[in-house]
């Protein structure tokens, strides 16, 4: 997944990030009834505990398997049950599926993370790996960090699309109010270079570092905010085609969009379903959970653009950034001279390099240590349930 | 629902059948683990924790609100949750939609049960209810012993449909074996009577009792087995669309259909899921989980037919019937002088008269006391996860 | 199809017979533009051209390749465009695909079938043919009788579902206005019987006469108006779940119905698109181009019901009728002792038995001759396009 | 469109350029027959009477409604028929919805052009317009140029999936063989420019140029022929999902896809259907109708790639082009500083810039005098029935 040398190379610290990463994603789950685990609102979301399954299958099938000699796998089954989107590794079950899936149950899924992680501990003190293996087990980490990012997104439909509106914590704030005064920040044009460049790990599509050719732009130094947005619904935007793609304005009309996801009229006021459960639209608060087609209609309201990726890049040091995903004006698509890495993990990212955004930055459930300026997220322009926000460049 | 007077009018036999029934439901889901309680993999099967709740949210709507002064709701949402097909008690929740609702948890619906049961006991104490109640309550009961019924069918199907095929409990034989002679019983023409008669409960589609006029048919003595309809199959029953209706055809086309429901080919061997788990299909056991269709293509396939319900009825007690829910050659229509109660508790027959076909007899599945020779069960013609079977005539 | 003798065994009677029910299909569609020919808005409309084709391609399939020796086949495609739902000979087209074929075009159409009559000719003059051959000629001549009358459905439902509302023709009255009184027959109970009798022509589904027993019951000398069904629509008819079957009302969702089909509100006035163009919808003529789901929601809000067909044919001779066809409460069934004709024919009506609700009578579009009071039309519920009415009973 | 002056603003000029470009359109249908012009066998397809009356629509609306006074509509319901996409301009019709249209008829269409042709004479007889008159023009030209080549694209594609196959014509030859050594083509990195410059017509979207940074590559200087996608087919390329973007190998899965559109293994041949009708697959010839993630999975196979559409339009003058439009790499992104226009014309490119990809060169049906090296076309990456083709990089 990366070309460089993993190096935090001594066991203990090894074992240490591997044992906390797997902590965080259980204390994810701490707040949940069993029956949350279960449940598949929508295709594109995965019950919580498949995501727990399927990055302790990760480890077992990528690190365990071939490299651990007398291992025994926990359940056969279970690799038809926990591969995603493998293909290389055997059949997958087809995503829409996982929901009517009551085994195994949660209680063995448990189970199966405390035999992976037993197995993985007694790896741990046969000695440090080599490099293939080690890059495999920061693949491996960073891939359950990434579920620990869609396990809070997923528990929030989950949650929120439950007619009793459960709250899933108190101790998440998730709609911070943004503080400072926007201002539009000058990149004056030139060759640039963009792409991760070190030894740290980063994933494939972050590679290589290279030059391109920017125009002067101008790029917001704040996030749009619930109020901004509030104006550009005020204002007909939803009822307007001329501000949207086509395609989101088919979308506007078939699902009669009126706000975005989570928000609720009621009552003569704007309500929205938060991790906390349900309150008041605070205007002051950083908009989120709106999709590509919303953050361009809004730009083009504005009479302004969303940024590119290499934009968004080149300036990031220049704003704060971390609170939502910020959509970008750019396709996904290959950086100059990308290869596939061989086997299953080639898969990771390239085969999605296709009808796909990227969005820069990070959010509020990204976990700690897993951000950084070069990091391409990637979703369907259609797909609001991330907490995704805008950031205007003109 | 039935124009009869309630016999069993004295409080502590009505307490004691209350309680029995009610009972009865726990028991049946007494194997299930908490996640089982919630998967939908079918818009036709419900949750475990759906019929729970809504065998419950009818003797609080139906008999503790209208009758029991100073009641308190458990919870007024619960209406939007656990409300069927009462269009008169408020919005439903489209069917499809139950097995995304992780809330209430069971714990919480178990509560529920205990809530309302304890609410009933006080009520029973206050002594005896006018006979409308008694009415409503004798329907109360019926209806959860109807949704017992699918309780069973419906762990079937999610627990035969997850890649592991766990086994719901060894307790049950659901695939008994048949004994005796098979022989065609003669029945001479003449005008006949079917219907509900006497003061027992019976629901409103049995009444009322009426003469029809019966051409001589001949009925067989005993249900079809898994032997006979092995032979249709390898006959090619499921390759030539001459034993089939159109609908029927299109149906097998479609899926792709080569043996009932729960069967699968397996190195060379025809298995089944049953609630044991997965087992070698026995010939001599009776066939089991057919739809209309294939009942229609395997009589036609022999050269006779499935008998009407007035058939059935007629010749009903010149031979066992019980284990199977028997498809017949009728569709489900009004008998003459049908009239629908007025208010919700008249939507319960009516309005699903078209497009479905009668089933006579009973089931492994049906509880005891809930049987009679004039019962008619419906489903739609495609149907397949009832405990359904073939008695053939000519 | 008939097990009777065909009586007019006359060669010129025959040929004559032929040539007019053949030339009465070309008269249908002279006031059409090529266009108009083509197209299929809807799954259950066929192209004019498809049905043109079709019942010629039923005369050169079942009469002249197995009896005119030498006979060439027109072309040897067209099996494979015009077949229907003859799964006996040979592959047949998805009905939705028919409206994608612009070839053959429609003069080559009509070069078929001058080809196909010329050689009918031939054949009649070569001698009276054997009975088997006599009885699938005249099964060939009502069959393109059913499709003369599809033709017009059709035809009505092509241009009416254009927004140019382009009239067929000035020549025909399809909303003729009802009078006399309307009263309730009143038909005695007992023993009665129906199904067709006599050595004239008849469907299979007509077959054997057979007893039944039917309850006294009252039936309207007169079906319903226009000026009767707005009251109903006024009086919200279309909003109350309560007259409806749970399907029924299912499809009024869906569709937002509200009105019949034709029926147009502009400007404050009902209008209607008729054969002859835009109206206004005229009060007091007879009403048309309902389901079963509307006649149903109908009967029930004025609290009767639809005959059964056994009903309406033991009075059918106390009424007049023929303008439209009128939905029965009955399902489409087989008669007592209903047997399918061998080969291909034998897929003409029996493998329909399974949801379609039959109806009597027939309509302003059905040819002159076709009729009789033992006839058997059958849709399913949900279809209006035909000229299809309602009469009450209860 | 363009930003630029229209420079053959002599009115013969302009009038014969009008004159021919219109000629053109019922040149390309001159082989039709009526019933080709009417049907719709896919979305993406539409009717040829439908462009014929589109491209005149344009003209009617945007020059001679605002310019000619005194002008009367020709049908004011043709708006409703014929308008596509332009929501400024009034309610449109949806697409799929086209092909069920038999009225205006094809006749009427005629006149409908012959209508507005003779009025834009009389227009042009009353002296030059003002420039933004011209533009828009000069953009209705361009607009009925690119219908022509759907026309021919469509044509093929209603021809193509009829059962009998008929040959458009046999005056194209739209497979001809490709001649002269495959190399690869090398370009040196640095600061490249891009996009339209010049007084002539181009598209909004090809605007303005800009400078960008590319990294050396090679790029072919010949497409892919039948016979090397041949091998790609008997390697296995369309079952092995490593060469292919998850989405297209869902996609092969989907739609079970062995070869290109249009090409048939029949009798252990591969055929294809071409505008002549069905002829053998030549393997000198020049690949054709393969969407985006066949081209994708081909160069995969290859261990190349797509060119981008930068790469394409630097080397452009390195190699031929302009039999196919050939695939890039590039998603359909707005150049920088893209502006919409203001108005309904503004609604020509921008609103589809999400979820496409950009093809660069011209195919076989593309009008003479309608290609440029800066011509961006775009379409789904899941089509293939416009004239494409592959050009590898690497």
């Amino acid at each position: 997944m990366t070309a460089h040398t993993i190096t935090h190379n001594r066991i203990p610290v090894l074992e240490r990030r591997y044992t906390d990463i797997r902590a965080h994603s259980l204390q994810i789950c701490k707040p949940l009834e069993i029956e949350d685990y279960v449940v598949q609102p929508t295709g594109d979301v995965s019950p919580p505990k498949w995501h727990l399954g399927h990055t302790t299958w990760f480890f077992e099938t990528f690190i365990l398997v071939p490299n651990f000699p007398g291992y025994e796998i926990f359940d056969p089954q279970y690799n038809f049950v926990f591969n995603s989107y493998y293909e290389t590794v055997g059949a997958r079950v087809v995503r829409t599926d996982r929901g009517n899936l009551s085994r195994p149950s949660v209680t063995e899924v448990y189970r199966y993370r405390e035999y992976v992680d037993r197995h993985m501990q007694i790896f741990f003190q046969r000695g440090l790996p080599p490099q293939p293996v080690l890059k495999l087990l920061e693949l491996g980490l960073n891939h359950e960090q990434q579920h620990q990012e869609l396990l809070l997104t997923d528990i929030k439909y989950i949650l929120g699309h439950n007619p009793l509106f459960p709250a899933y914590t108190k101790d998440i704030n998730s709609h911070k109010e943004e503080t400072g005064a926007l201002e539009m920040i000058k990149v004056p044009e030139g060759v640039y270079e963009i792409g991760f460049s070190g030894d740290d790990f980063c994933f494939d599509n972050e590679l290589g570092r290279h030059k391109l050719y920017l125009n002067a732009f101008d790029i917001a130094s704040l996030p749009v905010t619930n109020g901004e947005y509030l104006q550009f619904i005020q204002d007909g935007g939803y009822t307007d085609f001329r501000h949207w793609h086509a395609e989101g304005w088919d979308w506007v009309k078939q699902n009669n969009t009126k706000a975005p996801l989570y928000w609720h009229f009621m009552d003569g006021e704007w309500m929205q379903y938060t991790l906390n459960g349900l309150q008041y639209v605070s205007p002051d608060e950083v908009l989120c959970h709106i999709n590509f087609y919303e953050a361009s209609a809004y730009a083009a309201w504005k009479g302004m653009r969303l940024p590119t990726e290499a934009e968004w890049e080149v300036a990031s040091d220049k704003f704060e950034w971390g609170q939502r995903w910020e959509w970008t004006g750019s396709a996904y698509l290959p950086y100059p001279g990308f290869k596939k890495e061989a086997g299953a993990v080639g898969e990771y990212n390239g085969k999605f390099m296709v009808n796909q955004m990227v969005l820069r930055g990070a959010s509020i459930a990204t976990p700690e240590g897993h951000s950084r300026n070069t990091y391409r997220n990637f979703f369907h322009a259609k797909l609001q349930w991330q907490f995704t926000g805008i950031r205007l460049a003109k």
